[in-house]
């Protein structure tokens, strides 16, 4: 395992010396009389917090090797010490472990080989004092800097009853957990919205969950880590499984519209409500909680002098309203929270009696955090523009809800939810179910509401409408002031890589920062990831955005940071994600994917889409299966589908960014639809989009507080394929996913269809595939009917862009 | 889903009312003049902890819908209260959901089946104030009690600072989590044992770590929970994968041995060099821990004025000697701990300064908790007889180390660990290996200690030794004289239900309380399973055991709970684990299991045992795959075993204890060994033996605590069969699993096969298979020879033992 440390920022030696004491390591000015042995051993004595007096700690250091032949305590009479002993024994404060994961002999080959920074000298105190900083700012063997284990293991204790007015400390551009965590101040307010989605004649309350740190009751303003999450306060998950839509349904042929591209009206925002009189005011909330469901990242902030806030929004348990599902109004009930934060809106200390309460203890600046739906909220906040929203860190985040959704003019499901759509989405985030008695008084206007979402959707034509219009957030991309951090996983197929490449292309211009990681992951989180310091990088971030730190942060965090899926451990650096460089491969007759071959197919090819009834069963209830059989051609997939490859490669293949495929096609019928995958072929070992656990519960948050397992990216068995891409689209929406064009049967349409954004090497030795077919079982409607669709003998290619 | 609680105690009414003061839930002597109403409201009030002020509470009632017409609040004012009323809001209360969970019509059909406890009526006072007390006692949805659930929302905080001496506090005959968890003190003693295992003249000092309320300073004397695990420390992990043995053998013949049985002499303990001279005493410990690796257990009961005490034994990182893998030597280790806290052994704060430590803080009694190893070594201590352990809490335990890793002469691989044998594990829990200076003193005698290990382990022969006697805690059974708890999984293919089995045979006339458990599981805890109070009712029992409270323990709980494995919540109370009532079923020549059927097979009937090299290293590779076909009978396993099966069965048939398969067969070789299972046969859907994930972190141990999941079983996709049981044995182990017998190819023998004790019921319309095969891919060696096995036309017969 290679560990990739991006936030270890290198700094002058008076500010090593300056910050080591702040953090208690070094008590006094060296003195070049000093014994170099000496002050190693004042670091050694205080790496070691768990043990509390001389003799433990003596006993300790007797217990590692400072070389092959004397352990360090042994060692440390001879007085001296040297830069392969200062890294032997650093190594095992780092938790490597001689004979296994290095050589006593050699520790600094060792740490080259595992990504580890280390010294070139140590001859001076200040090789010394540089090297133990940097020492400190290492990752373990289990991910963590080793200033963090020793966290973990009390080192800040003696932190804690700091005045508030010196808090928070930094070290190495990050803040440090010097904040008592059983002190921390759990507390619920209401914030007043400008909705009143129940309408109920009253703007909306949304309740929202602080937690903040003790010192904020004596004087420290602490920033706030703000997650929107719908799921905070639970689902209807019954309710969802009712509600899926029937997706064994055939396509329609859809009247063709008008070709110039329609005006989608946004509707205007209802006039809010007039506002609640102040009736008193209170710096005391009224209501606390007990075990928030929490985000592992936002907990490792708690201990380091950040607040956090979760709020559900509309709809959702403890607020009123009701649930739109990426609507504007749902936009606005999300920044709601950050306008109370920031001092611009007023919240209350419970929903009647109209006592104020202000975030009299919030510093005004705020990021977003989150996965999936969170972190779509905090790409919709961003493009409000609301002042205080310093940046977000979206992971895995819709920027627009059509293309979670649909594409191309098709119901594309996300990964793993057949029959999932924005009504039944509302309905499970609609927690405010479970406040009985409010429920029943809105229940027959959720039913209406919900039916006209269900309309509105259009799930029976598949095309972008106002309805999707109205959940775009690319349309008020410009607005966007604040900074972004993208994370998404480049195998998410649930929501889609598309979803940040087309955000990033809108904001390209835009002067805010956009710092984009793209993983190998699916629909995950990475911040517990081992072979990355994504944590400590957004502590790097957060400490300048927040607390404003300068820190070299922006210069520090790679514009993009890429994992290869050719190892388990490789992150990479390119410039762009969407190479400019294309690269056409012809469709030839005899399945081939062709770089020289310029003729078109010297006939005509074509493929079915119905399976027998028993086939069909059993390939829509074993989807895994139904890939493999269709990528091996396996029949009867194999007459469903076409099949075009790359001779062996005699040179790796890199596609970066959108592949687009050109046909010339007909359906048999006035309706149908083309799906396309890239697909890397060959046995081999392929790295596994869900990271595998290494060491459970190993990340300590701080110190005896909350923990996280620590988790890596490892090959699984030899398989003999990876889908690469997918892209489908609908044969009516060849101009655009708003307009329907004519679609005769028989007739020959020129296609375009693009896959999703991705960044994938199919390594040498292997081939590149092309898979055209037409219903996708685990992603389109499948009406399984019996059409027929074909190449014509004319041109059609396959556009890739190459890194 | 439907609760079982079995601590629930039924307590009169004065004890009630009393304990309802105690906690504070009633602060006032009940007059008959009060409004039954006010009291109702009093006690909402106070299952609102969360909500600080009358207004705030005033809001949450609102929410609560009291009837279908009117929410809580406007009920209230109507001054009344019924019994369907109070439980329409006591089952809000306890999180579940009108319309979805209940109807508010009619609350008490659904307490009925969801097996929640409901008083009959509600018109006085002491019915009110009964009904509210059981209401507490009652499960929520999410698996907690009510009053578990509100002390996760704060309502214990105010009993925090209560004097040490009016601690702990029960209710209900349970511990309440009243001790602040952010105060628990943590340290590290290093006791010094009776062994000196490292051989280097000193005895070994053995470290424990130690969780204990801060009330223990002020002067209460508290209980211990005490986990011995091995792999507490951390293990070695890839040395154990290096070490494995080869499984893809061939048998081998046995020399006959001569039939008596032979005495196994257990080797003396060495006489234990001197005790080291106490230097001095304190009573503070030099050394504190971070995070533990805690069993969440445990953690519970830190919460209600339990100390907790893990350690991991010889030869872990920080104590000193070498891993025996279950010998005496490591039981020793093990009681080592227990004697120290019962004032009997000493313990020093550190490893060189012989600064004495007293348990001060224990009340001296100590109940031992934890799965496999850790139950294992619960069980070895309880053989000892030591004083002060007054129960074990052993889950998933081997009692005698041949069961694990052996059978019948045999090596049966424990599931999942094929090539794993005790020297292997020895590796592999060897982490002092990881105080690197002080394993290079030991390395090589270390290595011998394991070759010897190795050797004695004798893979080769299978047989039963003096190792595996050496390992047999049966054979000091006599001497427990602690109270057991036994949980074991029936579908556990790891540590398999023999041991449990076997032990409880041994015991079955000492005057110590037997209580067993077992589910429908594989190799798993079930503290978090929501269909059992298993955590409430270990709280019962530890209450009474290690607090002396008199809470009718030994009376509320079974002494034989089991779960059926036709229902995922159904748990019963048979009277015993093996019947007495036995059927026997014919072999026939029409692969039949006939209970009429008298004559023997009309013929011969023979299977083979080779596969070609591609299918044999398919299946090895797949196991899965390969039970799948075998009991599908798919060629060309179907000439590698015999399948009689039942006709469909038209009553349900419950086969409980050891089932037995006697056979006369013969080898075609001078060796050979027989394997056979029961399998569940005919399409349906059947509880998964790993419990799905009900809500993530719903547990809370205590407030703002550590969390567990809760998990249930539940049913998986329809599947063909489920196997019941297996069992092995070696053709020349007839006698017994130290005899070898003669083996002549071709000769007949009677042979008798145990199969694992069991408890499951094949439901009607479904059929009981028995397949009889020779290697079993996925437990014993796989020779892969060419051997072909034979039963003669003679009476072939499975004994069942019928519930």
């Amino acid at each position: 395992m290679k560990h990739h440390q991006f936030a270890h920022v290198n700094v002058p030696l008076e500010q090593k010396i300056c910050e080591l004491k702040q953090i208690g390591f070094l008590n006094h000015d060296v003195k070049r009389t000093e014994e170099l042995n000496e002050l190693w051993l004042l670091f050694l004595n205080q790496a070691l917090p768990q043990y509390l007096t001389k003799s433990a700690k003596q006993v300790q250091l007797k217990t590692f090797l400072a070389t092959a032949e004397l352990d360090l305590l042994s060692y440390l009479e001879q007085k001296t010490v040297d830069l392969h002993t200062f890294y032997n024994v650093g190594l095992q404060l780092l938790l490597f472990r001689p004979g296994v994961d290095f050589k006593l002999s050699d520790p600094l080959s060792a740490m080259e080989r595992l990504g580890l920074y280390h010294a070139e000298k140590l001859t001076t105190h200040t090789d010394l004092l540089g090297a133990w900083y940097d020492l400190l700012c290492t990752q373990t063997r289990l991910g963590q800097t080793l200033l963090d284990h020793l966290a973990g293991l009390g080192y800040f204790t003696k932190f804690y009853d700091l005045p508030a007015i010196k808090k928070p400390l930094f070290f190495n551009g990050k803040a440090q957990p010097i904040f008592d965590t059983s002190k921390l101040i759990y507390e619920v307010v209401y914030i007043e919205s400008d909705l009143d989605t129940d309408e109920d004649g009253h703007c909306d309350l949304l309740r929202a969950e602080i937690i903040r740190p003790k010192e904020t009751e004596h004087g420290l303003k602490v920033p706030v880590l703000y997650t929107a999450s719908p799921y905070h306060q639970g689902t209807n998950d019954d309710d969802g499984k009712k509600l899926l839509h029937p997706a064994n349904v055939a396509l329609q042929h859809k009247t063709p519209t008008t070709t110039s591209k329609p005006t989608f009206l946004r509707s205007k925002p209802k006039k809010a409500p007039q506002k609640r009189t102040v009736m008193g005011r209170s710096t005391r909330a009224e209501e606390t909680f007990g075990r928030e469901t929490s985000y592992s990242l936002n907990d490792y902030f708690l201990a380091r002098g950040f607040a956090v806030v979760y709020a559900a929004g509309i709809g959702t348990k403890g607020s009123d309203g009701l649930r739109t599902c990426g609507d504007p109004a749902e936009t606005s009930s999300t920044i709601a929270i950050i306008e109370w934060l920031t001092g611009k809106r007023k919240a209350f200390t419970n929903r009647t009696e109209n006592i104020e309460l202000k975030a009299w203890w919030c510093n005004k600046k705020v990021a977003m955090t989150g996965k999936s739906y969170l972190g779509t909220l905090a790409i919709a906040a961003a493009t409000t523009g609301v002042a205080g929203l310093e940046t977000i860190i979206a992971e895995a985040a819709i920027s627009s809800w059509y293309d979670y959704y649909r594409a191309g003019g098709l119901v594309v499901f996300p990964d793993g939810f057949i029959g999932e759509d924005a009504d039944v989405l509302a309905q499970e985030c609609l927690s405010m179910k479970q406040d009985f008695a409010k429920y029943r008084e809105v229940r027959s206007l959720w039913k209406e509401k919900r039916a006209q979402l269900t309309q509105e959707l259009d799930e029976a034509s598949g095309n972008y409408n106002a309805f999707w219009e109205a959940r775009n957030y690319l349309n008020d991309a410009c607005q966007i002031k604040c900074d972004l951090v993208l994370i998404h996983g480049l195998n998410d197929q649930n929501v889609k890589p598309k979803n940040p490449y087309q955000l990033l292309e809108q904001v390209a211009d835009l002067p805010v920062a956009k710092k984009v990681i793209l993983h190998q992951g699916e629909h995950i989180y990475i911040n517990n990831l081992a072979s990355l310091d994504l944590t400590d990088m957004l502590n790097l971030w957060l400490s300048h955005k927040l607390y404003g730190l300068d820190n070299q942060a922006k210069e520090y965090l790679p514009d993009l940071l890429v994992q290869q899926n050719t190892a388990p451990d490789a992150w990479i650096t390119p410039s762009t994600w969407g190479s400019a460089k294309k690269q056409i491969f012809t469709l030839t007759s005899n399945n081939e994917l062709s770089k020289t071959a310029k003729q078109p197919l010297t006939e005509k090819m074509s493929f079915a889409d119905h399976l027998d009834q028993a086939t069909f069963a059993h390939y829509t209830n074993d989807l895994a299966k139904w890939h493999t059989d269709l990528v091996a051609n396996k029949a009867p997939l194999s007459a469903n589908s076409l099949h075009f490859v790359t001779e062996t490669l005699t040179s790796p293949l890199t596609i970066n960014g959108v592949a687009k495929l050109k046909v010339f096609v007909a359906s048999s019928a006035d309706h149908g639809l083309l799906s396309a995958m890239l697909v890397d072929l060959g046995e081999a070992k392929r790295l596994q989009k869900k990271p595998t656990l290494l060491a459970a519960k190993a990340l300590n948050s701080g110190f005896r507080w909350r923990v996280d397992d620590l988790v890596g990216f490892t090959y699984g068995p030899t398989t003999p394929y990876q889908i690469i891409s997918k892209g489908h689209i609908n044969l009516q929406n060849r101009t655009a996913p708003w307009q329907n064009d004519e679609l005769f049967p028989g007739t020959f349409y020129d296609v375009e269809l693009s896959f999703q954004p991705t960044f994938y090497t199919v390594p040498k030795g292997r081939k590149l595939a092309l898979i055209i077919y037409a219903t996708d079982l685990s992603a389109t409607l499948r009406g399984n009917e019996a059409l027929t669709y074909t190449l014509a003998d004319a041109p059609n290619h396959l556009i890739l862009p190459l890194e």
